[in-house]
């Protein structure tokens, strides 16, 4: 892994730095202004092996986690992709980055384009209008976990209100070994089969599987190897005496994680790309699609290394810890601590996580207000249904569909027969609808109705949690908006209640997010202006659950969204369709 | 496996058919005349265990093989293929059909269409013109391995010149129990890769394997389960002393078989949709491709059962024979015969296999005279070689790769830029090239050139085999011929001579097939008529050595082909064509 340290915000670098950037920009203006960065990227199946089990998975370039991509603010981002996969279609979506005036290359299939057949280049074009933390990965059936992801780091113009000496970015995620089209035949079937637990999960592309664990006997002698290089555990190596800011995200197809790195505070500053007024913790959770930076000073004992662990919380976790080593220099970087991992919190307390949800807040200087007010509440609560004999997730007893016709190519060519035109409820039957117990929703439906919000407003959604359909459970869904941040209003347990609820809000320092997670039994309120013309997908970052139906679809100023290239084109009713072309 | 024994050819029952058949007449015009057969198949993925072991299979409305097409001479068939796949797209390729004024509907992806889209509905539609026994297929990446094939049965209208009671279809193929993604990507890596032997045999969908050679461990205890009702033992029922016509055809992957009826000799009737001159065979010996009407009488002992077996010849046999019951009835179905399974033939024997293939001739009554003379020769040799770093198969030295535009609409619409415009060689030089040794072939390169053939003209094509790159090695290719059947001339051992070996043709009552080996280190000479406008490919039918790349591109009377369906456009350069475009 090689990283630069970007040490233009480094503490003690900074004034010979700022001195030698002002002599580069007068010998090159190009440091000064936006650039474009090109990346060309070769996307295909390889077998490769990061948690020491082999399997065939999707890499960009040959890797996975995919290259990072560096840029400043303002830059332009082209990405120009090919599909070198045989037989498979592909779509790549840029998670936190707005898309202001590119709604098309948004990359979420059925939604902004058609997919990417095999044998084509797209190119994906957009800027990167603002400084943090954000991700790419794959928006097409259940690929994100074939291994097609990676992060992108934009650096601010302006300082930043902290200050650090390296930085660092880090992906959790969680690892199947089963293959992406196992999983979803499973997920589709009549006879239901649910993903189970992952078997392992990775740090930065490197997890281990306890290989003595395959019992039962399959034809591959090489299938499992603890020796293969692919798995070696990951090593941060740092400095004694110096700060780091670790990127931490998460991109796990199913688990709540949590993060820490052994006896070592880490003080939380950014939250998918908005400043954190700072706090300190031991255990850092972060949901799917979540980004954070922490600070964290080698300040302890030099003379050996610290476990970095991931571990499973919310579910009943049986996926053993991902293990890293913080590797003090000059210690050997493969030296083990000479402890046990630190324990993780234990994974049915709520409590601990729904504590740091409330402690995320927009730092002091740096809070963007939200409207004191909104136009329009949409509650949307969410269920798991059976649905025709099928196991589906529902929004207000709506199971998402994504039509072949993407929302937004029918939306601005008025393609009204592509999709569901009856736009799915705003709200539930709160007074009868007990969301403590298993309730059978029986007017559930499968379709791909929208909600069409009007431009230049200021929507609140609360997502209301509930039972699933198994007694005494509910989950944690982490839910992701396309195009947007929000602000977070407030969290709170139980059943939402419109009349007492929204006093309680936050609009003094509320965080601005993209991914938020709704806690078990409870309800998260979120505010948003509709100021991004185009379609944009708000969903359960779960990859089963969202291939279960879990999301809805937004539509904002659709009016207003310039003319549709048509490489996003060329599927469903948009065959035929070129350039020139209305329907 | 539900079958109807057609019995309007059979010998007792003919006249009170007949009667019947004509008062149905006029009761009902239809089934006098040409019917149109509609089918809709839905193609999915779902876990099936063919042999045993569960796996990830494409099927046809939940089967594989798929359902047969069961159709009378004339019939038009309209398929309606919906893709539920989740990321991959298809095409469907009808073996054998000559799709006269219909090339586009020959579903070869790359060639005569665009692939078909995850939840899109595509409509194939064609005349059967011929009676006989044909074959349908994936024509993409390998997805025919993955299941997705069945058979084409077309009744004639006139007697046919045998008799039988009642028949059956069986087809042969050889099973592997990786993803064709896994496969895929071993040929097309630099560490190459090869598929290897395949796992078991199948005959009708069913095959066994010996779960105790799983040594190396996994995680599915289900994995393989020896008495799961899916891969019972196929059984032929049969009535002592009646006969049977079996309609045998071969889709194996790699394998060349041998196929047996313990006991029973088996007279040869049809090939590849032609009578042939009745000759007698112990052993069947069927190419990838190939189907065969062989006549069977029960008229051995009645009290037991016999077996039925498939064996791999040509390559030295890993696999173990696939195995199938001929049950006398009454005797209990499952019941296993008394004697061990006949063994096969040497694998590396060439002698009986270029014996049967000799002996196929055009049955006495129904031989189509070839034209005495040909207007073109081309002799195609093949050559296992590294191109780039990877490993191919040349024709000519040329390794065919697939454009992103199909041919069809590329040469239609005079898209002169969607692929290589110099054509491939008509031969090699033959003086210089050592056909029992491992040649370098440093000249070969990876394109897509075509030949482009003069409208009714005649032309001959000489195979011509050659050494692999490994030492003492020439395989056995059986080759496919889209659109169009050929007279078989003639067979040779080592290099063909065009001044002396055309004088050996055989003239007389030369076969007309689809589908033809060349046997290890010789060659095979064939003819053509080119008189169906479109393009067609020709390529050897194991599925991975036309992945990598052998195979050829004919096209022929392009002018003549009528208006595309927008249907079969939408990828490479016809991006945003539809039916009143022209590019």
């Amino acid at each position: 892994m090689l990283e630069l340290p970007l040490s233009l915000s480094g503490t003690r670098m900074v004034p010979k730095l700022v001195v030698l950037y002002l002599f580069l920009c007068l010998a090159n203006i190009s440091l000064c202004e936006a650039r474009i960065r090109h990346y060309k990227w070769d996307v295909k199946y390889e077998y490769k092996s990061p948690d020491c089990f082999k399997k065939l998975v999707i890499t960009i370039n040959g890797r996975t986690p995919g290259p990072t991509i560096l840029a400043q603010e303002g830059d332009t981002i082209i990405v120009q992709l090919n599909n070198s996969l045989f037989t498979e279609n592909l779509a790549i979506h840029w998670h936190g980055i707005h898309q202001h005036g590119t709604p098309w290359f948004d990359g979420t299939e059925g939604v902004t384009q058609c997919p990417i057949l095999p044998g084509d280049t797209f190119k994906y074009q957009f800027v990167v209008d603002r400084p943090g933390t954000y991700l790419y990965h794959a928006h097409y059936g259940m690929q994100r976990e074939a291994g097609l992801y990676g992060m992108i780091r934009v650096s601010p113009r302006d300082p930043e209100p902290f200050t650090y000496d390296y930085e660092q970015s880090i992906i959790l995620n969680d690892w199947y070994h089963r293959s992406t089209n196992e999983q979803a035949t499973g997920l589709s079937s009549k006879t239901f089969v649910w993903v189970g637990d992952p078997q392992s999960l990775l740090i930065q592309g490197k997890g281990r599987f306890d290989c003595s664990k395959l019992t039962a006997p399959s034809l591959d002698a090489g299938l499992c190897n603890l020796s293969n290089p692919e798995c070696s555990t990951y090593v941060q190596t740092v400095i004694p005496g110096k700060t780091y800011r670790l990127r931490v995200a998460s991109l796990t197809a199913l688990s709540a994680l949590s993060f820490q790195i052994e006896g070592h505070n880490m003080t939380v500053v950014e939250a998918d790309g908005h400043y954190v007024e700072p706090f300190v913790v031991q255990n850092l959770f972060l949901y799917s699609g979540e980004t954070y930076s922490v600070l964290v000073k080698a300040d302890r004992d030099r003379s050996r290394n610290y476990w970095i662990t991931s571990n499973v919380v919310s579910r009943n976790r049986t996926t053993p810890p991902g293990l890293g080593i913080f590797n003090y220099y000059p210690n050997h970087p493969r030296r083990s601590p000479p402890s046990t991992p630190p324990s993780p919190p234990a994974w049915d307390d709520v409590e601990p996580r729904l504590a740091q949800s409330l402690a995320i807040k927009a730092r002091s200087g740096s809070v963007i207000q939200p409207p004191p007010t909104s136009d329009r509440v949409i509650v949307l609560l969410n269920t798991q249904n059976t649905i025709d004999g099928y196991r589906r997730w529902s929004v207000n007893n709506v199971s998402l569909t994504l039509p072949r016709t993407p929302f937004l190519v029918a939306l601005k060519h008025n393609i009204t027969d592509a999709f569901d035109q009856t736009p799915p409820p705003d709200g539930y039957d709160s007074l009868g609808y007990d969301i403590f117990k298993v309730a059978n929703n029986t007017n559930a439906t499968s379709n791909n109705g929208i909600y069409r919000l009007k431009f230049n407003t200021t929507v609140d959604i609360v997502l209301q949690n509930a039972n699933t359909m198994n007694k005494n459970n509910s989950e944690t869904h982490p839910w992701h908006l396309h195009g947007h941040d929000f602000w977070v209003l407030g969290y709170g347990k139980g059943k939402f209640d419109v009349n007492r609820d929204p006093k309680k809000y936050n609009l003094v320092n509320p965080i601005m997010k993209n991914t938020v997670a709704v806690h078990p039994y409870g309800w998260t309120a979120l505010r948003f202006r509709t100021e991004n013309p185009g379609v944009w997908t708000f969903h359960c970052h779960i990859e089963a659950h969202f291939y279960m139906g879990m999301g809805v679809i937004f539509e904002e100023g659709i009016e207003r969204v310039g003319k549709l290239p048509s490489s996003i084109m060329g599927c469903g009713r948009t065959r035929g369709f070129r350039s020139n072309n209305t329907p």
